[in-house]
């Protein structure tokens, strides 16, 4: 985890932008303060409970990075009022209004990102809608404070190799560089130019116009991640420690007590080159065993087997014995346990009790 | 959810066999008091947090039903020292000679339940193998209380049409009655004979032999649950509420602030004939939009659409509109929250908040 920190800050630092984490993969404070600049953030968010959560624990710059709803205005109001500079995001003059609305309300500038669909995969405004963009800005001006533009390049993550992930981070820079360029041609206000994924932050090669960059799962890495090409499989600092309870040798399963209730229903890796199943098995010092994964999972139940049409061999495992389970996708992953126990390396001696928190 | 376990209840009372719900779906006291005959059980659990969160709330008779790890014996012990009659599960003599050691170690009988493997999904020994199940009932005999023997007939899931529901809750009964014949014919005890599967239970019309029967998902039921014809759609006890955040009305899409965090991402019904996606999209009130669909999920977005196909008209829902979503596997997507927040029909008044647990 340290090293894949201090390999995203390297990289953003030697292209000039901020490091504004997500921190919807970890959930958790002691690994927010690792992965922030400073104790006060920056940081992105993915709800309000993680907001209130880390404000809790001093932070003090976040973006709360999903399209606003205005019955969570209130919530931002409140925050603001502990003073807590939190931005929403938005696409539609709709929602323009009621924070317009909110702030003349309240007597406070709520600020907030307009948000772009650098590559059609989600939510934002399409690049070079001009005319939307700047009702939208307008809306914003009368009452909240227009911060800037924002996008996600989601559309990276289906991307294969190092050429296609350049081209998503440019196609990401540019949506958003251009509408700032928009914006700021209108007289309209835009300090804040945010870009971010895992894939487009580790590819991007030319950041020019951008302010800041967001990415989560980095800190943790995943099959995923893997499969994607931004880590190797020995990166991923995240794992789920099972125990083997059952065999059934003519079919070469290895039953262990972790299904999809400890490492998530996440079949990210399903749609890549390798199929990871629901992870790669690993001994206890986190290395892989050949070909060995998950193949199946109910609850409680995972089914270990060697990954179909390879030759490797099933590992002599025994009733009692322990395996490391490395994960499709980090934030899944991790949302189905309470806490992490950290580990130094291959070392099995357990430092910390790390907590994690969800809800909304 | 009252509807749906007086329907079981009353089913499996016309049968003669007494409901052992297995309370992995809900994992919430409020639940497991409607859902048992009384406060002190019976139950079944799938972790031994479940075992020792239900014991804490007066709970006394427990199948901790996954196969046992001997590393988790002492936990065991120190339910029974509190008087909890909690027993494992096992398909192999080396967790029975493990039970057996623990039991003599500690002068106290755990008792166990062998497991069979009617349809061949999971774990448990072969139906009809006959050396391996005597083996291990001698083993437990040798100093733990051998319970009796216990089937799940996962494979029912895939089943569809009555007949073939009926054939599996036959092939489930006659696995664990043959077992139990065996072993009271080589002069071991055999008192309790335990099957479940919500669409077995809902099926079986012959439980000769068998005393007992788990099922969870009934409780609530859900989109699958639907599609394996156990239930109705206005069954479904289990909904999501969420909150317009955006549209993207060239895609035909309306966004919402509830993704894969807040469904779970369960796509069990992508191998049904009717593939729901994430969940259905109901109004307030829980009444199903034609052919509306949660069709994609990121971490905390929805992407509600109409079902491919279709010629249903998108509903006109503004920005900060309401919606419930019904969840394809309801164990699933009750994991992903802390609470369950009670309404009474299509009312939206909240009665209760009933707290729910997670991790092992």
């Amino acid at each position: 985890m340290d090293r894949n920190i201090a390999r995203l800050r390297t990289r953003l630092d030697s292209l000039g932008v901020t490091l504004r984490p997500h921190l919807k993969t970890s959930k958790s404070v002691e690994v927010a303060r690792r992965v922030m600049a400073s104790p006060a953030g920056p940081a992105t968010v993915s709800t309000l409970r993680e907001a209130s959560r880390f404000a809790g624990a001093g932070v003090r710059d976040i973006i709360y990075a999903v399209g606003i709803a205005p019955s969570k205005l209130p919530q931002v109001l409140e925050l603001r009022a502990q003073g807590v500079d939190i931005a929403v995001v938005l696409d539609t003059a709709e929602q323009a209004r009621a924070v317009a609305k909110a702030s003349l309300d309240a007597g406070v500038r709520i600020p907030a990102l307009i948000e772009i669909d650098c590559d059609g995969h989600r939510s934002g405004i399409r690049p070079g809608d001009s005319a939307q963009l700047l009702e939208i800005g307008r809306c914003l001006a009368e009452g909240a404070e227009l911060r800037g533009v924002i996008t996600h390049a989601g559309a990276s993550y289906a991307a294969r190799g190092v050429e296609a992930l350049r081209q998503c981070a440019e196609a990401e820079r540019r949506s958003v560089v251009d509408a700032a360029t928009t914006l700021r041609e209108a007289g309209l206000p835009c300090p804040v130019v945010s870009v971010g994924s895992t894939p487009t932050a580790h590819n991007a090669t030319d950041l020019t116009g951008v302010t800041e960059v967001r990415a989560g799962v980095f800190v943790f890495f995943d099959l995923f991640m893997a499969g994607v090409g931004v880590c190797r499989i020995e990166d991923i600092a995240l794992s789920v420690l099972a125990t083997v309870i059952g065999h059934q040798r003519e079919k070469g399963w290895i039953l262990v007590d972790a299904g999809w209730m400890a490492m998530s229903q996440d079949r990210g890796t399903s749609k890549q080159e390798i199929n990871q199943g629901y992870g790669v098995v690993c001994d206890l010092a986190g290395k892989p065993y050949a070909d060995l994964i998950l193949a199946d999972a109910n609850q409680e139940h995972g089914i270990i087997a060697v990954r179909p049409g390879s030759n490797a061999r099933l590992p002599d495992l025994a009733i009692g014995d322990r395996v490391r389970i490395l994960p499709n996708h980090a934030c899944a992953t991790g949302a189905q346990h309470g806490s992490y126990h950290v580990v130094r390396g291959a070392s099995e001696a357990v430092e910390a009790e790390w907590p994690r928190f969800g809800g909304w």
